[in-house]
């Protein structure tokens, strides 16, 4: 799978190279009308200075913008790399046959009109697509803004958005191109360069994973900036994404995470959207950096611009004023970074080079009258100091300080690269005084933020890649021990007879047939065999009736807990069949199990993208505290192991207030086991597992049920 | 008390007119060098216009900055409402004494040099404190940068700062100085007008209690900013806090919220900080609106500067591009608003207003290619819609649009101040084109923000100040069937033993003076009497061996339960007779209470607040999950409520999986009485009530420890 995914990767560049890099391009639907999208593309071509020919199509026009036109692309003398599309969307499929005729390998189709408009859009959009697989031309869209390449040997601006970046290392990719354009415009707006955009609409052909996996193999693109409201094919997504994470970061945000939202985003983009908590689990699992705010990402992203990133979570402070250095404690220690104190050795230098009332712990205050020389003697100190990973400065321009020596100290050091340097740069920038002090700043690739959170939450996010990087949840175990024939045998004969829940036979030996273990179990079905059971399993035990038009077994008085003898058996089941007047009706013998610690487990499977799994402490935990964790399968013992200890009460399977804590390595293992069942059986809707007792020395399923 | 405030708050504001108001500044310490403070300042005065006269006083120079120079205050022909100081430490009580003399009304000391250097800065303090006192002079730092006041009739700059803000209805203060002058900076940057500014260093004398009391009376503040690290005096900020946070929204933020955070403030104020829930507390009870995030807080006093204050929670958002819409659901949902569906009558108009692929749900997308006609309509519709609160506007600036068109449209509508408007504008500010938008948008007085969620967090927090507004919590209730009398005697007892905790007796004796309900109890001192006290309280009992040096008596076997008849009793009293063999031995008789639910209440007191409150749920909940809420006494009724439904497991007092909820009210009673209780004898220190026990119909205290 590996090898496909790679000679996918392969095949997927060397395609998108006409779109992202495009020798030649068409404006299919040219227009001479100012403001019109035929138009705009075309001025916005030349005036971003596309080092290619430009050719617009036009039926009538001689020239548009004073470039020469030609009535169809058959006339167009050259080859044409890329075509943009802008004319009826009931024109489409015919035009996306002639560019496969004329050669044209991609095409961004920019009219409006198709599958965000209902049926008769989402045929015509299966017309042209079917056209371009004959052709072999990549579709980029429809209904969207377009791609963007700041590459100076290239400077493709295929997009009517009114942004002209300057050339850098950050790459954005959104599906929604309002707020692709604004992410893009805040990239600018902070000085950030631009690699390169792609805002791909409806998305039917070129998808964000091929962006992504595009991006992950550009040389030129340092950190990528990705939204979105949903993935069409997650499993892709997820596939491409933890190649890609592995080799630069990327800042991720999706819309639509309250109901409301996923409503909102629904009504906008006709498909993709849905509240699931599956996008969230994708990112964690890829390695992404999630962001809730999508400024914060903006901000973010100017520091993995410019800066390497830290080796451990260990800040040294730098400042020239109190208050924001206390601020920028506050927010570095909630995203988990330190202050440590500083070394004897880091100590006695500062006492010789700082002013006398300056204060040499960490944070360093050289004073509001440090100059650049006590700056540069702060920062060599911490670039030398074995126990700091990365170094935040306030820098207030103090009216009485050379701030543009302070600033070319801090540059100089920024330069060197060895650790990540933020810096919360406070300064009046409508005085021309303190403008040059922010140009040296950021012409040596300082990563300048207004606010001391604002700067801490960048050098947070950082460390987070370190943590994303250094995290290697391995692969999923596969136990050899597993009857997969048994399993499947078992999940036939339920769809033989057309079962939606398997019966509590069914169950049993699936789970059994994956090793998981179950508490001692029998069904029989008359009072003699139940006795016999009994006995097997062991006193005390608990009965549970058993039918397939018992739903809720328990509510209506179908178990019977720590029956001790056999005298207590016989009458439970004399009172459940007077109860219960069904035909099939069987009696489940468990053996009981009091005392232990009561724990849930769950599968449900989500559209393309597999299953996922659940985990929680039972009983009023789960009920009153939603304390669950979720996990995409296959789940590694990395990730099982996160599921125990990242919900809330996780204390509690160590046990407290004298209690023995739980044989958790057990619990592990029935995770794991569990995700190689629902892998191997995508079939699987869905699994409870409650309560799965667990105690000192083992755990298991007590009861379940599974959804086919 | 009330009475008493308003005259403090009367006799401040007649005080710090002479601050905030000086018809005449004197710079004592004025300098001819060029980015000294005592120079700064004239420049900075001058630079903005200041109305009054200004007296630079120097001993030897004729003029400083072109401005004629007095050797001494005294050779000053008129008279001086303020002076700043900025002269060496050792020589402020000296000078405050020559400025008491000269009828000077208010000094801002620049100079460092007291109580933030050691014992002997702060010996100058107090030296210099009690010579204001004597004279009458209000003094403002010391080692502080001062206050700015922009009102065009008097533009008094008293501050080496750098930033020169636009007149405006925002007043800030700050005790960092560096971020006192950030904030401003950043609401400069904004191009949100400024009222006033104040940071006052180390605060000796004017607090930000009296700035804050002061911007509340102040007509031309409509909002407060408020920066902090601690309070020096928190119950007088809480009760100035109170009355102004009902008049005006108090933005307000206090660093030093981690514990590393606390230390690096201790590190440069030296005095204030703590890590404490306290503060929040106080935001919490006085209607304060609490940030994390400064640059937050700024960007949200945009909205608070030019609009009213919703109704309700119900927003309708209006959109010309889809995905930033559904970032803003997202974020408006998350902060407890609504997007609710349009009436027909709405809908009916939208219909015939908008263009035919508009969408008239809510959100209203008028898609790029709308008009000003278009938002125009929408505006209208969504101010006379009786179901909306709030308008919410994405504005991209589409190239194909009249885009100052529809900045007219939103600004007339936004005159109207009908409903509040908040606008997430989406633009490229370097194009000239848009910062004539920009300007209208800006000049008619609406919130611009460059990201959705910003926007979005800025209505969220207009809508929260409107929950403030409308949350009374009413007064405390003062039980009259208390016995006062009694609980003073018994602390008076107490503390003529020398007692550190209070004996059992004592605890009960007082809890039941104050009509605490307790599980009936006995406290004896032979076998004989224990069985006498057993039949009295009726079996089964609880038995606990009681003396002053058995601190954990369960851990050690003191605690015996369910004895259920006379037999018992005796037989576990001999047990504890060989176990403990202490001269004071006694044993506390408690009916047994099984079943219920274990609750615990605590009491700890604050330097200089009173008392914090605490309830939580009791074992495991307390230890694992640490689920418990404060408050500071007096604790009002709806507080008491509130205590209850904000832990996170409050469902639990209302009974989960067929167990009875608990009698609320018994539990809300006592924590009432226990507020009583402390308020009235501030010498308790600290109280645990754990366990009280709650059932169906009622609630008591079965154990309780008092430390005085």
């Amino acid at each position: 799978m590996k090898a496909e995914l790679i000679a996918k990767e392969k095949k997927t560049i060397h395609e998108l190279d006409s779109l992202f890099k495009p020798k030649s391009i068409a404006i299919i639907g040219a227009s001479t009308k100012d403001l019109s999208i035929g138009n705009v593309i075309i001025k916005n071509l030349v005036h971003y200075g596309y080092k290619g020919p430009i050719y617009p199509i036009n039926p009538k026009e001689p020239e548009v913008r004073g470039i020469k036109a030609y009535p169809t692309i058959f006339d167009v003398p050259g080859e044409i790399d890329l075509a943009h599309i802008i004319i009826p969307s009931k024109f489409v499929p015919q035009m996306i046959e002639d560019c496969g005729k004329k050669g044209i390998k991609s095409v961004i189709i920019n009219s409006a009109g198709f599958s965000e408009m209902g049926e008769e859009g989402m045929a015509l959009q299966t017309a042209f697509l079917q056209k371009a697989k004959q052709y072999g031309v990549r579709v980029f869209g429809p209904n969207c803004q377009g791609i963007i390449n700041s590459d100076p040997e290239l400077k493709a601006y295929c997009d009517f958005t009114f942004t002209f970046p300057e050339p850098g290392s950050i790459s954005i990719v959104a599906l929604s191109g309002g707020v692709g354009a604004f992410i893009m415009q805040s990239v600018f707006d902070l000085g950030i360069g631009m690699r390169m955009y792609a805002s791909n609409g409806n998305a039917c052909d070129v998808s964000i994973s091929d962006v992504v996996s595009y991006y992950g193999e550009d040389d030129g693109t340092k950190a990528i900036i990705l939204y979105t409201e949903g993935f069409s094919n997650p499993k892709e997504f997820m596939d491409v994404a933890k190649v890609v994470a592995r080799k630069k970061p990327i800042l991720a945000m999706k819309a639509g995470r309250t109901e409301e939202g996923a409503k909102a985003a629904a009504s906008h983009t006709g498909s993709l959207a849905g509240v699931d908590i599956a996008t969230e689990l994708i990112f964690e699992k890829t390695g992404m950096l999630t962001f809730n705010n999508e400024e914060e990402m903006c901000q973010t992203a100017m520091a993995f611009a410019t800066q390497p990133y830290p080796k451990g979570n260990r800040v040294g402070i730098i400042t020239n004023t109190g208050g924001p250095a206390v601020i920028a404690t506050d927010e570095l220690v909630s995203k988990g970074l330190q202050i440590p104190a500083l070394s004897e050795r880091a100590k006695n230098i500062l006492k010789t080079t700082m002013l006398p009332e300056a204060s040499i712990n960490n944070p360093i205050d050289v004073v509001a009258t440090g100059g650049g020389k006590h700056f540069r003697s702060a920062l060599d100190v911490l670039m030398d100091e074995e126990g700091i990973d990365a170094v935040y400065i306030n820098f207030v321009t103090a009216p009485f300080t050379d701030t543009d020596e302070v600033a070319r100290q801090i540059v100089e050091v920024n330069k060197m690269k060895k650790k990540p340097i933020v810096c919360n740069f406070m300064t009046n920038m409508s005085m021309e005084r303190y403008q040059q002090t922010a140009k040296i700043m950021k012409d040596g690739g300082v990563p300048c933020y207004a606010f001391p959170t604002t700067a801490a939450k960048a050098l947070g996010a950082l460390y987070k890649y370190h943590l994303v990087r250094s995290r290697n949840i391995g692969e999923a175990k596969l136990f050899s021990d597993i009857n997969k024939k048994q399993a499947e045998t078992i999940l036939i004969e339920a769809k033989k007879e057309g079962k939606t829940f398997l019966s509590s036979k069914q169950v049993f030996n699936l789970l059994g047939a994956y090793k998981i273990p179950l508490a001692d179990w029998r069904i029989s079905d008359s009072p003699y065999d139940v006795a016999k059971a009994a006995r097997e399993v062991g006193f005390p035990v608990v009965l549970k009736a058993d039918s397939e038009s018992l739903v809720h077994k328990s509510d209506m008085g179908g178990v019977v807990v720590n029956l001790k003898n056999m005298d207590e058996v016989l009458t439970a089941v004399e009172k459940m069949k007077n109860k219960f007047d069904m035909k099939d009706l069987k009696f489940l013998v468990q053996k009981f199990l009091p005392g232990g610690r009561e724990l849930i487990g769950g599968v449900s499977a989500k559209q393309g993208l597999g299953h996922l799994l659940m985990f929680g402490i039972g009983g009023i935990y789960v009920e009153v505290l939603k304390d669950v964790a979720f996990k995409i399968a296959p789940v590694t013992e990395v990730e099982a192991k996160e599921m125990l200890s990242s919900i809330k009460t996780s204390k509690l399977l160590d046990g407290v207030r004298g209690e023995k804590g739980i044989h958790k390595e057990s619990v592990v293992e029935i995770i794991q086991r569990l995700s190689q069942l629902v892998c191997d059986f995508p079939e699987i809707r869905e699994m409870d597992l409650n309560p799965i007792m667990a105690f000192e020395n083992n755990a298991m399923v007590v009861d379940a049920r599974i959804k086919i």
